[in-house]
């Protein structure tokens, strides 16, 4: 099965089947390293780095040119081209026109997705902003499949920063995807995004728990860091382990505890250190607990103090072979992308953790922005030829998902398309809240950011608007 | 013919022949690019970048590779080895030493010409200040000949920044040569510059004509965008077609508009928006004049706001296939340089549209320096060791050209080395706007820069001193 | 003979007979260049520069190419994973599961060692701040080596700035350890650190002689440039001639002049222009000197004013081969230390100019640290996992090696472990000068930095304690 000419932007951009088929080529792979030296002879891969990222971007390098191809590679360019004005789809286009794949990192959430549009060649991201980093997640994902033969049915800690780290939430999909149970251990304050979870529930069919504090007992400092998915400081954590019950969940192994770094960055605006001394360090200490006694330690580095150097040495600690399995599974997927290898055609794909939705897509100009500042939609040089977009993905409320930067968006003001046509007494708005929303069919939906958008446009309050303040 | 160990600093150092053989590799090359990989197998190329270039120094690199060859890059050194005070000459032999071919951009005009007169291997200019970027100038040729099968008696228009833009003049130099006709649209302000204009007329024969306003009616904003070689807000606009009647010339095709970037840091100091403002700006619009019906629309790039993103599918645009094309071209150049190609000889340099002429060269240490602030022989760390030269490219009145950065010279005293021989009251300098300029050889000539410098190396002013004010 | 596996950190970390039969290696593949491009097929070499240097990056990667190894290089990293507290040890296991050889340069003196720990592949230092540089000096032995023959009683002169310069350094314990005879010609200021003298002296068995200004005549200024190894304005100049007349010796032929570069950075806080005045020149006058007449110039460039291009094309200037040749050098000694070639079994080490000591390490968590800050066990990401650790390399006085920055430490409070086992009474700190540090056994001794450190471990002073003050 080919995979030639396709781009990677989110890790949803390849089924189960594709992603184990990707795995056994990335076995195969290393396992005659020598060999693959001229798997890709003669093709040139494109390391465009927009922000600095000295490991995601030397793993790329060492996987093409393990392969045999050869790299020309931008590092930093932030100040070269932007500076000149240069939209990404310029950029795009140029670099696919020099180069068969493009490898691309950028600050900006949604880029990549844009870069694979122009590029006409296969585009991987590498990191856009706190987006997506879906070969990190592969990375991940490998080295749980090749410790543990499978996913489904592993119980995984997620814990640290679960808020901010990119990484973190393409993770959750996928082992979503395979049918892992997922537990949550944020540290206070970053809790994992609504948007997220609301994606796990809805197209990976996950079933959530929210569990509050286990009583009075439990105060910051005094409750067990063994307790992985619940910490009582943040009341709102979430597990996706099923309504079974919660005491004999604890007393559960745990198959991997995924750590993030607390990013410093991060830190400094979250105010001083509460949230540096309720960070999860994990040490000799608490791997001595018997729920870890086979736990996989995983962290996507570089870590800062939230994994200690004690650990290095134990057995359990895959974080390095992580880093270092980030060749092979490079490698497999650049091969594949370039149509140098195919998948072995492993049968049907398992869907069964996954629900397959086609959402209506809403592209019409009535004035609607992502309301995501970083999102690339809203970047000066690219507001001239990227139309945005979104997809539907709730009525009621009405919740739309940006196209570019999955940024979900809670519109107020809508109309349309139908009603006014001949008579312009008919040409309203209405309050998203309000029934209309329903009756409206997707494909005649106009919607506004607000009133003031709505009246630019012809469109007169409905009696359907509903007024926060009545003055 | 080889073209092996030879340079390319300006567009000048590849005869019309060569060009055209090397067009001819290109296309050869562009045809079965899979099996290049084996030209230049064993050889390095450096690239040293002292100022910021993504698309430059990847078109090279990308060449580089797909001929087999190796690379070395240096990107942004200016605070690298500069900052310990090295040359560019000690940088030129060490690179040299270390690579088959370098590619070297530098902000100091001429730094090119120290880079190959040190190298000791072969040199290509990827831009040097703003004196020259010839390999563009091979991207933008190549794509003309391409598209239209010559280049020889079209009609190429040239707008925007012709001041600034250093594509532009080696390009307007290049056409001339193959006896294209020159249409200038200047961007008010931003004129071509007298010393290109003078070369178009000295050395490529090229008979300028230039039109005043057209009459009171064509007023700023009033004038028609179409008018490519004339606005009436630049009263001194110039076009090169031969003297017909310029109601005729108005309605004739144009084979190609050559649409530059307006640079926003020249912008900022012009005085704010006005430039911007009367700035051309291609897009549909424009593109319906019937004129324009078979015009090439190109543009180095990047691009700001002058080419509109809605031309981009319009078969007439060419700026993404320029630069896509840059492989093949530099591939073609690197190969010959190398000696791994030879150009197929194909019969006589046609020179009907060049004038040779051998300036004598001027290299007496008589105090005279390039006036160009930017020239590589007015920087401290160059000063050493580069004995400044000058062709003498006219008498009266006395022009000089810097051999380096080809900025011409206007100097005000000269004398002659045979006077004073014996006679130390002979020993005497002269304005050089007096007959003696004439009157003295070239090889007999000394040149002053000021009264100041003539007296300090003992000579007397003569009666044929003009002095602005008596006081 | 196989050096596969192997780090070069320090240039002892080769022996003579490695030296010699990597430099005929070194013959070998510059006499066949272009058939050396398979030796390293499918090895990756990552070129991690902390520090700008594209000279040493530049010519490892050039040899690494014409192996037809692979190279990826993360230059001016220091911004980058630094920022985000990743310490150097993960950086080297990471980067060392991508490659098969890294070249690292790094600011923090020590550091790498550090990275040749953590790696798992061989490392090669490409400089660590003021520590050592040692493929420079290579590339300064086998120039000499190839020009004379042999280094065996040789008469080389260090010139110029020998406090700061880390290569000159590493040259010097090379010439000593290949038997070579070296004339200090400091700038005033500048001269040998003593730790490096006294290297030179116990573990290269050197013989130094100290000599005073030659009399009240020889004032600044008027003293010959050419007493090499002496100038009246710094008086404690020294020499490793043997014990034989001050007159003889200066007559003798000079064999090599290896001068440095006068370092800016360095001169504005040595005080305004002082330095600069009395900084040698090495100029065509110098040079007539008879007794340079076969003297070879050598700089490891990049030079300022100390060099004169004057001198450029004089047949005893040697810098320009000098940095040609790090090319063969660095490629025979990567292709060794990937296993790929090895080293001629060419017979017994020569020692009889080097005196093997192996000093007792002094590991203990004594709360001693390096007292150099520029060392990378003071470095906040690194002290959470290095312990430091010393070589004790003399007794009376205590002297002390870090063994990563080798930095010289005279600690001044010792104790004994032996000593308060049972009697807590006798848990006693004393002065290190004291008689009490020839009676402690090496690996009994316990050593403070400070009163204050060894009473907060719960020894008490001892009566051999001497204190400077006793108020």
């Amino acid at each position: 099965m080919s995979m030639a000419n396709r781009s990677m932007v989110t890790i949803d951009d390849l089924s189960n089947v594709e992603i184990e088929g990707l795995f056994s080529l990335a076995d195969e792979m290393s396992q005659s390293m020598d060999k693959q030296t001229t798997v890709c002879q003669g093709r040139i891969m494109a390391s465009l780095f927009f922000e600095p990222s000295t490991r995601t971007r030397l793993s790329f390098e060492a996987a093409m040119n393990r392969l045999g191809g050869r790299v020309i590679s931008a590092v930093d360019i932030g100040a070269t081209s932007l500076a000149k004005g240069e939209s990404i789809a310029d950029m795009a286009r140029v670099a696919g026109s020099y180069a068969d794949i493009i490898v691309i990192r950028h600050p900006w959430e949604g880029a990549a997705r844009v870069v694979a549009d122009y590029a006409g060649v296969p585009v991987i991201n590498a990191g856009d902003g706190g987006h997506e980093h879906p070969t990190q997640t592969l990375c991940d994902l490998y080295t749980i499949k090749k410790e543990r033969q499978t996913i489904k049915g592993l119980r995984i800690a997620l814990s640290g920063d679960l808020k901010y780290g990119r990484t973190i939430h393409s993770l959750s999909y996928a082992l979503a995807r395979f049918g892992a149970t997922i537990l949550f251990h944020p540290c206070p304050g970053l809790e994992m995004p609504e948007h997220v979870l609301r994606k796990l529930t809805t197209r990976y069919k996950g079933k959530l728990k929210r569990y509050e504090a286990l009583g009075s007992v439990s105060k910051k400092g005094l409750f067990p860091i063994d307790a992985v998915y619940m910490t009582p400081s943040s009341p709102h954590q979430l597990t996706m382990i099923p309504d079974i019950s919660m005491q004999i969940e604890l007393e559960k192994e745990v198959d991997a505890l995924y750590v993030t770094r607390l990013q410093r960055e991060r830190q400094a605006k979250m105010g001083e250190q509460g949230a540096n001394e309720d960070y999860v360090v994990v040490n000799k200490e608490l791997l001595k607990k018997k729920k870890f006694e086979r736990t996989l330690v995983m962290h996507p580095l570089p870590r800062v103090d939230e994994l200690a150097y004690e650990v290095d040495g134990d057995p359990r600690s895959m974080y390095f072979k992580q880093a270092a399995r980030g060749v092979p599974v490079r490698m497999a997927l650049l091969a594949l992308l370039l149509g140098a290898k195919q998948v072995a055609a492993s049968g049907e794909d398992d869907y069964s953790f996954v629900r397959q939705v086609d959402y209506p897509i809403y592209r019409r100009d009535s004035g609607l922005r992502c309301s995501n500042p970083k999102c690339v939609t809203n970047q000066e040089s690219e507001i001239r030829y990227i139309k945005p977009a979104f997809k539907i993905v709730n009525l009621e409320p009405l919740i739309l998902n940006c196209i570019y930067c999955e940024h979900e968006l809670y519109p107020e003001y809508i109309a349309t398309t139908d009603w006014h046509e001949g008579k312009l007494e008919n040409k309203k708005y209405h309050s998203a809240g309000s029934n209309w929303t329903r009756r409206i069919k997707p494909d005649k939906l106009v919607i506004f950011d607000s009133e003031k958008e709505a009246q630019a446009r012809g469109f007169k309050p409905s009696s359907y608007v509903i007024r926060n303040t009545e003055s």
